[in-house]
């Protein structure tokens, strides 16, 4: 359990400013005593006055997706949630589920038992049990990075794959790149369709080739690059875009492992810019979501439809980070 | 300028019961008191308090679209606006705009010289000297049914009219009707881009035929319609979806002045559910789009947009009204 010390240090302020945030002085100005607060949630830290008020129980439940640390995709996307939903007094708990945890309880029963007014759900593959609940819940449900068709109980928050890809494709065909392939994430993946189909859109618009053999499924795990970086490269690549960053961090420890060289040979872009994008060897150029906002907005979202608003989608624009993994085509 | 007895009156509460909570008094309730200031924004009545204290100015430019009354498409979205505009204490200017008028100034110049921090336009068309500049405007603006691509400053609030077609094509299709046109609104419109690919999508999905010649571009007014109910009459289509409620009004007309009857003859659906669609004969089924919070969600985007969150689009559901324009196909 944290302690104001902790507040203190991470802000580099003293304990007394934490404690005048926490109680709510006005002698602090307001946009400190947020962030005091905001720390305060981000590190755990509670009071019972802040307990005394909780108005509404929220569940984040999280898949296929590590959210403990700060380097970790989900840790800002839970963090923002948690953020907005502590100023509206309410309570989070982050739930991990599996496959098999959705096979053994329905979602709207595991929600009503547990008093959950709402509900915000982090990587949920296409073929989980409790997706096909979601078309028929009256229950006020935010996915993030799955859409559900017609449902007004349930919306869609995340980022626009068509921008960024197309913004990628645009950074490459400027440095004369016009073999482009995509290692794209796991089929089992909404995310995964929309970004094949930005990609296709995209190379499209440029008046560049697509065909199945240079836009491969993978995983969206470093380990799933290397066989298709092989293979990208027999079909004379010489950008590969892929379906996250860590595709890309195990493009470029393949590439490294066969002697390619990264810029010279093969232009490479990530999709999220986790923080270690930028540690890379070379840092890598990549389509960046800002996981904190989606967060946000996933509360939003929810209070939104809780208030019988049907939002049914908030798309967050993307932004292309340019680092060393792309430079000019060299054939 | 309103009085307090104005408020009182639309309420139905006492007089002194407005002063509580114009006043924040704490012995009534949250919800009184907020419907009491929504009412004071929508009434125009404002106390040297609420003056007091503006910390933004906002303008909502008004193109193409009526709004001077509660019966009007504009009305609502200005008031769910002004409303959330009110409780973050900023003040909201509405200004309605033509082509002479944005020629005459660009649109950056217009809202630095008045201060203006951000804006929420409506009704523009495609062509209109503004949407050009924002390509590459950097200040904050929300667009009701306009979208602008990759420029982080501007976002993009409307609904989903792929699932609001898809919903009357089913209805339809349900009572049994194959031969659906679509009247559509301006070619200078972007959502009437939208529809048409949302009725060819729809209609594709549903296995009917689509062809130029039954998704005519008219007007968003009346009088539009009936040329192209002729038309389609002609064509052999048992029912009409429709760009808006007013020309769905036209329709009926139309047909009223023909001796076709509705919808024993010819089904017919409008998009919107304007406040006469229901007093229409016969009354409209038609494609909700809920207007005070597209009104709300304009100020919520742009609000984020001020706090430098990129949203680029938010979209709400449609709802299919169903009336008595609608009913089985008799051929």
């Amino acid at each position: 359990m944290a302690t104001i010390k902790d507040i203190a240090e991470r802000l580099g302020i003293s304990v007394s400013t934490v404690s005048k945030g926490l109680n709510g002085a006005s002698d602090i100005s307001e946009s400190l005593r947020q962030s005091v607060l905001d720390t305060a949630v981000e590190l755990g830290y509670t009071t019972k006055q802040m307990r005394g008020k909780l108005t509404r129980k929220f569940c984040i439940f999280v898949e296929n997706m590590e959210f403990e640390t700060p380097d970790q995709f989900g840790y800002d996307i839970i963090l923002g949630f948690k953020q907005l939903a502590f100023r509206e007094n309410c309570s989070v708990t982050v739930t991990p589920i599996t496959p098999d945890f959705q096979a053994a309880e329905k979602y709207d029963t595991y929600m009503l038992k547990n008093g959950y007014a709402g509900a915000f759900l982090l990587g949920l593959a296409l073929q989980d049990p409790w997706i096909a609940q979601f078309n028929d819940s009256s229950l006020p449900a935010v996915l993030f990075d799955n859409y559900i068709r017609k449902n007004p109980a349930v919306s869609y928050v995340g980022t626009d794959s068509f921008e960024g890809i197309d913004d990628a494709i645009e950074h490459l065909t400027g440095l004369g790149h016009t073999r482009i392939g995509l290692i794209n994430g796991s089929p089992n993946s909404m995310i995964s369709y929309q970004r094949r189909q930005a990609y296709i859109d995209g190379m499209t618009a440029h008046g560049l080739p697509v065909s199945e053999d240079i836009m491969p499924y993978a995983y969206f795990v470093p380990e799933a690059a290397a066989p298709h970086v092989d293979s990208l490269l027999s079909r004379g690549m010489t950008a590969i875009l892929c379906g996250n960053d860590l595709i890309a961090s195990g493009v470029i420890d393949a590439c490294a492992a066969r002697g390619v060289r990264i810029p010279e040979d093969l232009s490479v872009i990530g999709f999220d810019d986790i923080p270690v994008s930028a540690r890379l060897d070379p840092p890598l150029t990549t389509i960046r979501q800002d996981r904190l906002e989606s967060g946000k907005c996933g509360f939003y979202a929810l209070n939104s439809l809780i208030n019988h608003v049907p939002i049914s989608k908030t798309l967050l624009r993307p932004q292309l980070i340019l680092r060393g993994s792309t430079g000019p085509c060299s054939r």
